[in-house]
């Protein structure tokens, strides 16, 4: 048996074991020989057309199958890249970032080689990593043969358990270097840090005593759960105690949204509009906070801490007060273990609230020549979806739009409520097709977003080709940024786009002729809509369907328009 | 007389002032209310796709503008387009990046607001501006009515003195804020530092009696020249000295190639090796030196120091030990004005060194039936060069092949010889038509560049197109990342790219039935390429022209194999 490994062997091979299946990432001459491990070690390679699209891919990817990678070249490649890490951070999707770096000795003599700002000062070697200290959880440069393997396994346990992005630097000449390859059989270590079991307790039992003692009870779930790995916690805590819950923006579809107690997203616009109740709760389990004022409808919808228990990731707090430094997952798990039904409180009456499922259901049916808009869209498009699918909605019209879902069990949506960074959806539905087939999970991915967006990223359709992977892009053509023109400049030259003839992308993109399918449509009218939806082709056929949804240039959901009247625009302000 | 002015308004007119006239960028809703101010400014907006793109056109317009502007919002747009910004620092290239940021107020409650990381720490409003220290000469923050005006001026100042990228941060609500408008009265100060006269007299004569003095002097321009304002001063001293003169890479076409003491880029590699002859100069005058290993064929024609006069930016070396701290290009004009043509050294014989003008003249003919390839390629396309017209030669292939160009006089070449990152120059030739349309200039702007450069920022050609500009591109297909194969993995499936339909490309990004015109074609022969030329629409019409060269895949310049195979692969080794 051999007992030492090349460096970048041990890396990808760690890399597989922490769960990456593939790598994104775009070639260049600092990371390039590195890219002959990626294969060797079980990977799959997708090389990206640029770094953004690869960050992004890598994120997308993350948010499905739990840990995502990643690799640029020195300089140029990471920093085209760092807005996508930078997101990764914010919404905590973790991300390995490999980066390929000049030699060591290239380094140590400062030579001044492109990629460099070639100042020839030591910083040439240090700025680019500097730029990443607080938008990564953990920084590693492969330097030195003798501790490489750990420091791999530190940034990989990290970014698992952090579930953010990781940054490792490989010199070219570290590559090859030989390592002990006796980690390798050892498993990577992800248990959580230890926590103090008297201390969970004590929380679980204040926990229970609010629980038991409250009269109208509120549970709130937000991103942060799905990210502390408390998804099933929460879903029972939900089923067993019967409250009223709901989910913010971020955390749309992390509660499964059919069951009796599920009344969608918690806001104060659309038509979910319920905070006279929410005021009167004397209980809220807020869970997982990602706080931004997109996904607090302007902070509006932070629970009150004076009756609220929050499960942070590492920290409880209850009723403002009283702090625990516990895990959310188990200490949410000490309180299903031990909650007791009969001790429940029961809603008398049980409110009034809207119901997601009741409302679809009701919902009058649109007629055929109805011309496609908003108002009616978002919620009549639930119909398409089915268990398994991930539905992801891009910043913008569609991610507003999109919080009208109402979705089946075991469906996914992603959107992002912090970074917002328009352009992101594309690359990011790369990354998920991949994970969806690598994981051979049932259902579809189906992405919706606007054309503006589309032409920040595009090119990544043709990967999505190159890759035969199967994805429905419902393409919301409102010719310009709609978004911006409720924000400002309502008929602005700067809120046009350029009018692309998109649904021609997959040819010019390099749509095969053979065996990958490729669908393309432009719609106006409900009635054009459900033909296409009813087509089998189009809805369980594989390959790529991209539909054009043709939109007035001013129409907007509803609660965008009040959101943005209300709260976005006010930030132009003084404040 | 108003004696106040809005903020944003100021801005805008004191860009326009210091030579802007058109402002790139991405509208977003930190920076939308300050666009209403461009056109008002009389500045051209020029949205492009996304915020990469916007610095890229911003660079490329500055190099032939003089300055450069564009516009992001704070986060995600400016993370985006900092590859830009670090390349516009390191290739000296004076650009101003305006960045939309959140109110005073609610950067001082460090409210978490989307586009920051909302971890409610201060740092998430300084951690992007802290990103471009190192990467730009100068930055201001806007918050400050008394000083912000100063604070613009400084900034522009810098911006075109040090030939840099500047960063100026305008918080939303102090666009509309109320400044003294007396400033604009006055144009801005843009006189260089003051220098002592006597230093500058000293120097000036020591380096003329190195050039009395020497026996085989040697004159190698490189690209610092253009960006110290001295490509007059460079001209005059090789065309009254009759030195022999050459360009490195980087400072092509600063030299007017039609010269008959000009000489070619000097380098070891392809047909231009006259190393042996430059070894034995005793006098070799270096004017502004760009060291990077791309720039001076890994470090091979950097000028012995003791028989150097070396001109940087604000210090003049003579022979490696006097230094005299005095700017270029007065110092140059000093010895110009003294240089006594009666006391020059004359060459016995005048070396027989490579003639570009006379290799040219001399080349074979290609036959009709010839495929194109690299080694036929480049020096021959010279022919279709004319005076007045931009020469732009990406990343890769391109850019080595085109230090064969024998340009014509008045042209200008514009290649990366520093930062070298990929997808460059497509969105850099939209900044250098537009800013050769608005400046009423002859000539035409042409663009060579890879496939897989081309699917890096592909979408820029949209904006190309709905700017109605005028460009010819040969798009070099070799199905792949050449550059990379002949590195490292030749037939590696990361060095594959997409099969595009690369000639869909303007239809798909929207280029119009009327008016514009868009010509494309695929060309595989000499017979087919010679045709196209002879073609007098496509070769003086206004419009889109887009040329797919098909390529080998293995074919490249022999120079760049050649370099590849000595330089950047030991890049890869242990150095």
């Amino acid at each position: 048996m051999d007992h030492q490994i090349q460096l970048a062997d041990y890396l990808f091979r760690r890399l597989y074991q922490a769960g990456v299946r593939a790598v994104h990432g775009v070639p260049g001459d600092y990371n390039i020989t590195a890219l002959d491990y990626i294969v060797p070690a079980g990977l799959e390679w997708v090389g990206n057309c640029n770094e953004l699209n690869a960050g992004y891919a890598a994120d997308g990817y993350a948010r499905v199958n739990g840990i995502g990678a990643f690799t640029t070249t020195f300089g140029v490649g990471e920093l085209s890249a760092i807005n996508a890490v930078a997101g990764a951070y914010a919404e905590m999707s973790p991300v390995v970032h490999v980066v390929g770096t000049p030699s060591r000795a290239f380094q140590k003599q400062g030579r001044r080689i492109h990629h460099t700002l070639c100042t020839g000062e030591p910083s040439d070697y240090t700025i680019y990593s500097e730029m990443t200290v607080k938008i990564t959880t953990a920084r590693e440069n492969l330097v030195d043969e003798a501790t490489a393997t750990a420091q791999i396994d530190r940034a990989l346990r990290e970014c698992i358990l952090q579930s953010r992005p990781v940054y490792i630097q490989l010199p070219t000449d570290m590559v090859t270097a030989l390592v002990p390859s006796a980690a390798l059989a050892t498993p990577l270590d992800l248990s959580p840090p230890p926590h103090d079991q008297d201390t969970k307790r004590l929380a679980a039992n204040h926990i229970l005593r609010k629980i038991y003692a409250s009269k109208q009870p509120f549970l709130l779930v937000d991103a942060g759960t799905s990210r502390y790995g408390a998804t099933d916690e929460a879903n029972d805590l939900a089923r067993r105690t019967g409250f009223v819950t709901c989910t913010t923006p971020f955390g749309k579809s992390i509660i499964n949204e059919t069951m009796a107690n599920f009344h969608g997203v918690y806001g104060t616009t659309g038509k979910r509009v319920f905070s006279s109740w929410v005021d009167s709760c004397d209980l809220i389990i807020y869970i997982g906070p990602r706080v931004s004022n997109i996904n607090t409808y302007g902070f509006t919808t932070i629970p009150r801490p004076e009756v609220s228990i929050t499960f942070d990731q590492n920290l409880v707090t209850v009723c403002g007060s009283q702090t625990y430094n516990v895990p959310v997952k188990a200490t949410l798990q000490e309180v299903l273990d031990h909650l007791d039904a009969a001790q429940l409180p029961k809603y008398t009456p049980y409110p009034n609230l809207p119901s997601p499922q009741q409302d679809l259901a009701s919902l009058t049916p649109a007629q055929p020549v109805d011309a496609l808009a908003h108002d009616t869209f978002w919620e009549r498009m639930s119909h398409f979806f089915r268990p398994g699918d991930i539905i992801m909605t891009e910043t913008g019209t569609s991610s507003t739009g999109g919080r009208e879902f109402v979705l089946p069990e075991n469906t996914r949506l992603i959107n992002s409520s912090i970074w917002l960074s328009i352009g992101f959806m594309l690359p990011a539905a790369q990354g998920v097709c991949l994970a969806q087939r690598q994981g051979q999970m049932q259902g579809r991915t189906i992405l919706f977003e606007g054309d503006g967006s589309y032409q920040v990223t595009a090119q990544e359709l043709s990967t999505i080709i190159r890759k035969r992977l199967d994805l429905i892009i419902f393409l919301m053509n409102n010719n310009g940024y709609t978004i911006e023109r409720l924000i400002h400049g309502r008929d602005a030259e700067y809120n046009e786009v350029a009018p692309w003839r998109y649904l021609e992308s997959p040819s010019c993109f390099g749509a095969p002729a053979d065996g990958y399918d490729v669908q393309t449509a432009r719609v106006e009218t409900w009635g054009e809509m459900h033909a296409l939806l009813a087509d089998e082709k189009f809805h369980t056929g594989h390959g790529l369907r991209m539909v054009e949804v043709m939109l007035d240039t001013y129409d907007a959901p509803e609660a965008l328009k009040s959101l943005t009247a209300r709260n976005i625009k006010a930030y132009q302000q003084k404040n």
